[in-house]
């Protein structure tokens, strides 16, 4: 029996999501359980909390707010964008996370969130090793982006791709409600993979589809783009299109830059505006089409209330099957995601070594891109499904979500 | 009794929402039951419909999907912006109206807008009466914008709001994890009433809520708004505002357009952002705040996910009664909401002059603004809280709302 016995910490990092507190009471949870874990802390906005020693004491938490915590939106205990160094190029915060570790004796260590995040705990867990200190650190998966390799999906995925099918099959029935020719572009997340942006192909899978979508995978060309305009609205007047933030032309050039002048506003300002305005500029001027752009933005990675219950299930079971790993004595992996190939859709909470997931993107493979390049194959549907299936939004108050409460109560330094 | 016998019509004009179908539903509904009306018929896309004779016969939908359209958003029988000119100015509209209400026997006339499109009925109303054409004429109050005189609120707005006031909690929670300077702003419609603007005060109430409201009652003042944009930084390093689309100076300029040069892209099109980005991008250049603008565009029209039971039962009972009141002989009148000053919440559904609700705009009643001018009393919560109460969204199928389906065969000419 492994019976390595002391603190433990989750911190959370990287763009929040709908359901990454649903891991963080995976994590608290079942930590409480277990009897090799003494204390359960957490990390005040990601790694900065442990450098900087503001660490919260969850034992004094109430239980209730802990279980709300599953249908709480947004980063809860704080997070972070910090890309720790390389051991070789500067050890300072390796050396102050040890001092930590020993101080609180962390002996397991969580890690909640994307490629970048796994890079982090990956360089920790091996400086850790190679100082002889034990400690169980285990990455838990977390991003909207769906682009971490080794899982079949991220949690974090399914609701946001709950969000933006939902949210187009609203606006498609919006879009038409005039008689006019108009079209409306859309504007989703995913900066070099195209996984948000496919999820939109399910509204069209109901009937209220996007009429073309545009992947980062796809190299962008605008005269094919404006004659596929022309095209719908010519057949059906209105049209609603979606776009990924992160097209570029052949070249590799963001849309949103080639076709932008630099603007300044009255203050000397450059205007920044995305790829869905600068298009929808484009296509008024070209086709005189009246047109409108809407970005999704923060929405998208927010939207509590359209979280699939899937989704929150998979955050939730990754956190607990974290904090069950490494208290049998697994370390340096990350949990992830593994579809059982029977009948039902079943999910096996398997593990990979942190630096296979370390930096790695996963984008859409090409193979489920129709050959019309702007819609998506019924393998792409049927993988997709069965993640969003479930509703489980937090509980009302006055007719309005009832989030987690935190204390926040520091562990004395 | 009142026993004129006869064809009834209902046409959606306007703005869409998320329950301008319920009317549908209460209309159609209450009709098939009343023995004065021979026909149940709608026309496509407003009174565009009646003049081009595109008119649809609703006895021959399938009842399920009539009570689908309580939960589907949009105008399913297609929506119009067609400002009638007066009788004296043209009467080209009003002999055609004429014309195609004797050939299909229209006695009853329900038309569901707002402010333009009660001066779209009032008009006709008046004409028929001229005349001497018997046909009962009933307005049906629906838009967001919740601007409507004479009505205590407007189905359309609750949901609007419980959309804004949900939203609205969730990006402030969003805009909250990075451990960094940085301000969130968010733009939402009213372009003269900051109704749907107001709404977002319900997220403060809850504990998260906007830093800032801008209100379009209160003329804008730029060094005012970045001086409370410093305070808030300082104070607790990340900030959420919101405002409306139609902030305007004290000499009534759009705020938008005030501090925005005409900048062109590289196609010679002028950029129109809005009133968020064009703070936004005062604000960094200002300040040197990070800053991000989210509109909430479309999507407050068409969130029928986050709709309130409460608004979707009054747009149901607003059709129903429109219905009874014609087939009781009234005409020349709209639906009105008014709140029942007893302990419980509870509407009573009244009748005002169409020419009283014509073109008039109800204003967010200044008193209700705090001296600060940039927040609400518990007035304006007691006043509003009620409309958001109960969900009531889509049945699903596959986890995606499944919407009606309107056949929308077509009446013979």
């Amino acid at each position: 029996m492994f019976d390595l016995k002391g603190s433990c910490i989750l911190a959370q990092s990287g763009g929040p999501t709908s359901v990454i507190n649903a891991s963080a009471a995976g994590v608290f949870l079942e930590a409480f359980k277990q009897n090799n874990i003494t204390n359960v802390y957490a990390s005040n906005h990601g790694i900065k909390g442990i450098l900087d020693e503001v660490i919260f004491d969850i034992s004094k938490e109430d239980l209730k707010e802990i279980e709300l915590l599953k249908t709480t939106p947004s980063s809860m205990i704080g997070s972070v964008r910090y890309k720790l160094k390389s051991y070789e190029e500067d050890k300072t915060d390796y050396i102050k996370i040890l001092e930590v570790f020993k101080k609180y004796n962390i002996r397991y260590f969580f890690y909640n969130g994307g490629n970048d995040s796994m890079d982090t705990i990956n360089k920790i867990s091996k400086f850790l090793q190679a100082e002889n200190y034990e400690c169980m650190c285990i990455g838990i998966p977390k991003t909207i982006d769906n682009d971490l390799f080794g899982t079949d999906h991220c949690p974090g995925y399914g609701s946001a791709a709950k969000y933006i099918a939902t949210t187009i099959m609203e606006l498609y029935l919006d879009s038409t409600v005039y008689d006019l020719e108009s079209l409306v572009i859309v504007e989703v997340m995913g900066r070099n993979a195209g996984w948000l942006t496919a999820a939109s192909e399910l509204a069209r899978y109901k009937g209220y589809g996007p009429d073309l979508i545009y992947f980062p995978e796809i190299p962008f060309n605008l005269n094919d783009f404006l004659n596929n305009v022309k095209k719908i609205i010519k057949t059906k007047k209105s049209g609603l299109i979606v776009v990924s933030e992160g097209l570029k032309d052949i070249t590799g050039k963001y849309i949103h830059e080639l076709y932008r002048d630099i603007q300044t506003d009255s203050f000397g300002n450059a205007q920044l505006g995305g790829c869905a305005q600068v298009l929808s500029n484009i296509v008024k001027k070209e086709l005189g089409i009246k047109t409108r752009f809407i970005e999704l933005s923060l929405l998208q990675r927010c939207a509590q209330h359209l979280a699939s219950k899937t989704d929150i299930d998979e955050a939730y079971n990754s956190g607990i099957m974290a904090v069950k790993y490494a208290c049998s004595g697994i370390t340096d992996k990350m949990v992830v995601l593994k579809r059982d190939n029977s009948k039902e859709y079943k999910i096996i909470y398997d593990l990979l070594p942190l630096e296979y997931c370390a930096n790695t993107e996963k984008k859409l493979p090409l193979e489920w891109i129709n050959k019309d390049q702007t819609s998506l194959s019924i393998e792409f549907i049927n993988y997709l499904l069965p993640l969003i299936q479930g509703d489980m939004k937090a509980p009302l108050e006055d007719g309005l979500p009832r989030f987690a409460k935190l204390k926040k109560v520091l562990v004395k330094k």
